[in-house]
């Protein structure tokens, strides 16, 4: 970066500009596992405008940008560049404005996901996309989020009609809107939607919230074989019930979150999370025919968190399944895999990991969101020993062949990043020649980003 | 067109290229209100590589040509283009695969929507999106379009989850896939979806299906005024009531619906189309609240629709109104006006269009998805009066005025096509440029539905 640009940028955003190592160095990766790479500067823009400006001038000088929220990304989209700057959105973190009575807001881009919906808790509405992480919304768009209620709610490209963003040419442009549906011209939206920041910033996003239901209801439910566990999700669905959060979590995860998250009367056994939302007569009526499915399997009788305490505990067990991972190797990293298959192929797919994560000799302590057929295996490991690692890869790889043998996706909800470039031409290599060709159009200097989603070269 | 073109063209597709002019006549437009254009010749590719081979060589040859399905389009999507082919794609008719299991199937792209939901009536699933006319799958796909149960169950953007599309240099590509949720890569899928065949021709669509509720039942309810019907629909969506519809008829709409469908035991009276689906008992929940709603807002009792064909008489009359505003005026033709704005403005907006309708001295009928905010009125005219015309489109200038100050759009689900270019550019001046650049690098000859969203130069 040339001594000139560093001054103009200094200029606009004065102590908002860092060059200092210890700054450089938080904001070098998000919780990938990748080594941190410092970029030259970090910059904390505070408006629209400011974001504008730097963009112009990053792509008059053509350095690099990284786009930086909360850092709770898997897959390498935060890691810093080193002939670039990172921008920090964490000064970006208003809600805009709430309309109650249309179920919609905007937020900016750094507002979390807690934040919302702890902004929203006298409203009568929330946020139902929960991806574990309290990650940034403008993150959670840039990846294409869901997470945990995705099998009832949607995901982040269901529930935005409309984003503000920043192009790399420091254009502003509005997109979408409030309506609830429009069909105005291209959907730009959905276009920047999971573009993980390679076309431009998401700075606002206008939201689509959902009324809290009246009744709400978590039970836990065990099983003695993972495959009966799947099994009942994967009927469960199949059935047509309108079940808000149906989480898997294997046996050795559960001997993990029994340990970290001190859950009490469980056992470490292959266990589902189920949540109902609605009034409590369909609420009854959907459990009748869960819990009558999940004997059928095998299940135990359903343990209840019918109090905001006993599902707040519950649900924070599953929230910190990652963490809970990660605390198990010191100084260590986690790999994290995505799958997402059809609903018919998860019981299939979920053995087969299982199998093979033991067949390598590696421990791979299991989550999933069967409702909509994702589950992720985390691996951790120590990034000293190679050799771990090159298994790790290597099971992913065979994990991957299998999702796309089986109609599935190599990533359900994390995004590509640097992680997963290969993959991607394995599964969608007719079109990437399309993503380049837009990629090139919006962004011809390849400032955005550089190096996530695919290589331009 | 040159006579090399026509002869390779004549040599790929043999007797299905015509030439003839009644062929050209009957693919000259749709139920839009544009003069029909005939193009130099229709075609009816059976294959993807069919299609292919017609745009690889219409490319070369700078040829124009403009994608038809059902040609139930009201915007002018399909009028034909004078020095271009048009593409019928009615023979790529087939349901390719349904998969009951996990709610999804495949389809080509002139594969209707009453009849797949025919080919699907035995499986136990159905396929939701219903935008009155018995539109080509395809088609719906292009414009993005929605209709009746958009309330409950989304739009064409939320129920694809891929697509095969033809680019303009005849490459196939597949977008998407059959996961319930992927981050891999660009969103491509959703933008195709409402690309109006600007950017390549759909020939092949993943859908996600529904399963068919345990429990339909439809009801009406009828109201003095207009506004307390409004006023009802925006209450019960207020009150977060899962109604699969909530259809208005304004009380000219009903007059001509009770003619035209043979209606019974109903008045001319602004009346709204009720349908709940669920268990039974959520049913009864949903019905015994929203008819307080009705009461309230002093509208009669319920007469309700709870077997098949009962419903199916009151749907196929709401199914029928464009068509019963048509046949009012001999050889005329209908501007339908198509805005969609949040929930909280859409008493407001419809009562507007009422009194402006009146104040020009118009006839303009009325109908809406009331649940998702958008509304349509019907203005039926004789084209050879200029003068009505005219009065017609300074309507329309001050209801997408007014949609526009009220947080809405010019368009909740038929999409620009050639009537709304002028209103795309007060909505989203600020993406245009976006738009046209993505339309440049995928289009570079323009030869795709050229004119259709936007006019280039």
């Amino acid at each position: 970066m040339n001594l000139n640009l560093q001054n103009q940028l200094k200029k606009i955003l004065n102590d908002r500009f860092s060059q200092s190592e210890s700054t450089r160095a938080n904001y070098a990766r998000g919780e990938d596992t990748y080594d941190p790479v410092l970029s030259e500067a970090v910059v904390f823009p505070e408006t629209n405008e400011e974001v504008s400006l730097i963009l112009k001038l990053c792509n008059e000088n053509k350095v690099p940008v990284v786009p930086f929220g909360t850092g709770t990304s898997l897959e390498g989209h935060a890691v810093g560049n080193d002939k670039g700057i990172t921008i920090s959105l964490e000064k970006m973190n208003k809600v805009l404005v709430v309309n109650t009575e249309d179920f919609d807001c905007r937020v900016q881009a750094c507002v979390t996901r807690e934040q919302l919906n702890e902004y929203l808790r006298e409203d009568g509405v929330f946020f139902p996309i929960d991806p574990g992480a309290n990650a940034a919304i403008g993150g959670m768009a840039s990846t294409s989020a869901s997470g945990t209620m995705a099998v009832k709610y949607g995901t982040m490209k269901s529930v935005i009609t409309g984003l503000t963003v920043i192009l790399p040419n420091g254009d502003i442009i509005n997109t979408g809107g409030r309506a609830k549906k429009t069909s105005a011209g291209y959907n730009l939206t959905n276009l920047f939607i999971g573009s993980e920041g390679t076309l431009g910033i998401i700075t606002e996003i206008q939201l689509r919230l959902s009324p809290i239901p009246e009744n709400i209801i978590s039970a836990i439910c065990q099983f003695k074989e993972l495959e009966n566990a799947v099994k009942t999700a994967q009927e469960v669905i199949q059935y047509g019930i309108p079940i808000a959060r149906i989480e898997m979590l294997n046996k050795d995860q559960m001997d993990i979150s029994i340990n970290y998250s001190k859950l009490e009367d469980v056992k470490p056994l292959p266990t589902l999370f189920f949540e109902f939302h609605g009034d409590e007569i369909s609420n009854k009526e959907q459990i009748k025919i869960v819990d009558e499915l999940s004997k059928n399997n095998g299940g135990s009788d359903f343990k209840w968190a019918d109090t905001l305490e006993k599902r707040n505990k519950m649900w924070r067990a599953r929230w910190d399944a990652w963490y809970s991972v990660k605390a198990l190797i010191n100084n260590g990293r986690v790999y994290t895999t995505d799958i997402c298959v059809p609903i018919s192929k998860i019981t299939e797919c979920v053995k087969f990991a299982e199998t093979e994560v033991k067949k390598l000799g590696l421990r791979g302590p299991m989550v999933g969101h069967l409702g909509d057929g994702n589950f992720h295996v985390m691996l951790p490991y120590d990034p000293s020993k190679k050799e771990a690692y090159e298994k790790i890869k290597k099971f992913n790889d065979i994990l991957i062949k299998k999702s796309l043998e089986s109609d599935g996706t190599i990533t359900g909800e994390h995004g590509i990043g640097l992680h997963k470039k290969k993959y991607l031409l394995e599964q969608h290599a007719d079109n990437l020649p399309l993503m380049k060709s837009i990629k090139r159009t919006i962004d011809p200097n390849n400032i955005m980003n550089p190096g996530k989603i695919f290589d331009l070269n």
